[in-house]
């Protein structure tokens, strides 16, 4: 018997990112919706993720918290799915999930509270200055479909949430690297199943 | 025949993870030492890694940066040293691997930068309070001698790298679960033999 995925995560957040993994999965897995506020910092929810924040996955007895942990988790569990490479060619793989897990998400942390490192400063966080991430991750996707290899992977799903998002926020330019892999991705039924949740959900805060 | 690695680093800096981990792997490779400055930022080094920062590997045709990357890579490349677990077991090691390389890397940053969040900023940031990060770090490494089951994995060099320097370095308090857990791993003849290449370079700069 398969062991249930239960995926706790809430409409606006980066929980999106996992459902579209699991759209891509296609395995049955269960959802559990939590406010923010209160509800993520109840004992339960803490005793899953003690940092009180969505997205988390519950598969059987495994708790993985952490969107890219996650991605990585399913794709190695699923192998039907085909959302890995081989383990004896993950150099890519490996390379930009870390990278946008990393100083992708530093160096937006960094920027959205009004920091702006010093060079001083640049030389010592793991994401140097901001507009040189936004150069490593353009050159990464330039005239690439795939991030990670000749299909696709669990690491576009990470990576392409972060510049389709980006994007749409606004804390990514309109870059055209980021526009023609952003296209290519955003259209796949898996990703479309998973856009509808969050529309749903923002048509009927309004 | 066996690939070459090749492995880019300065003695002072996060590329002693990946040193201590290519000792765990037994592998041999060529180092490759780049002074600050000048050195990072040549277009031959760009062309390995356009952040311009060490560490980084190349292993054949391969080229992987950033160091949790490189440990979850070389792992994976090299089955026989059994440092990576089943790919069918990997929730705690893609967890804390991702957690170590996310949300402690950025709070770490946001924390040398002078930043304290708002509980506003916390809600959005992938890192929340810098105080939360590090009670589930502690909570991720009490009672545990290695992180991700019952063998030592890359995940214990990436997340334990991040213990052992954090409370060198002040940026982690000492608490007794972050003692424990390193007092467990700093003895390891690979570890020594990584750190024993900083304090020589240490020395030489004195
Ligand atoms: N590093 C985590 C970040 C998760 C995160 O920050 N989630 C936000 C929503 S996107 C959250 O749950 N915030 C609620 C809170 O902090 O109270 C990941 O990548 O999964
Ligand atoms: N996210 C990278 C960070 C690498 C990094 O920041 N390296 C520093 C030394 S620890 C560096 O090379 N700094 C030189 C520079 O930025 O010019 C990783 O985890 O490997």
């Amino acid at each position: 018997m398969q062991q249930e995925i239960v995926f706790y995560t809430n409409p606006m957040s980066r929980g999106g990112i996992v459902h579209w993994m699991l759209e891509e999965l296609g395995a049955p897995y269960r959802l559990e919706v939590l406010e923010y506020g209160a509800p993520m910092k109840s004992p339960e929810y803490l005793a899953i993720n003690p940092m009180g924040k969505v997205p988390a996955i519950r598969h059987g007895d495994v708790v993985v918290t952490e969107a890219a942990a996650i991605c990585a988790y399913l794709a190695d569990a699923f192998p039907e799915a085909g959302l890995a490479p081989e383990t004896t060619a993950r150099g890519d793989y490996y390379r930009w999930l870390f990278f946008a897990a990393g100083p992708v998400e530093t160096a937006i942390s960094l920027q959205s509270c009004g920091v702006r490192p010093t060079a001083e400063q640049q030389m010592q966080l793991g994401c140097g200055a901001v507009a040189t991430v936004i150069d490593t991750l353009a050159m990464a996707v330039k005239d690439r479909r795939y991030i990670a290899g000749d299909s696709f992977t669990a690491a576009d799903v990470y990576v392409g949430s972060h510049i389709g998002w980006g994007m749409q926020f606004g804390t990514l330019d309109r870059r055209p690297e980021f526009e023609a892999y952003w296209a290519g991705l955003k259209e796949r039924p898996a990703h479309r199943r998973s856009e509808a949740f969050i529309e749903k959900a923002m048509a009927e805060q309004r």
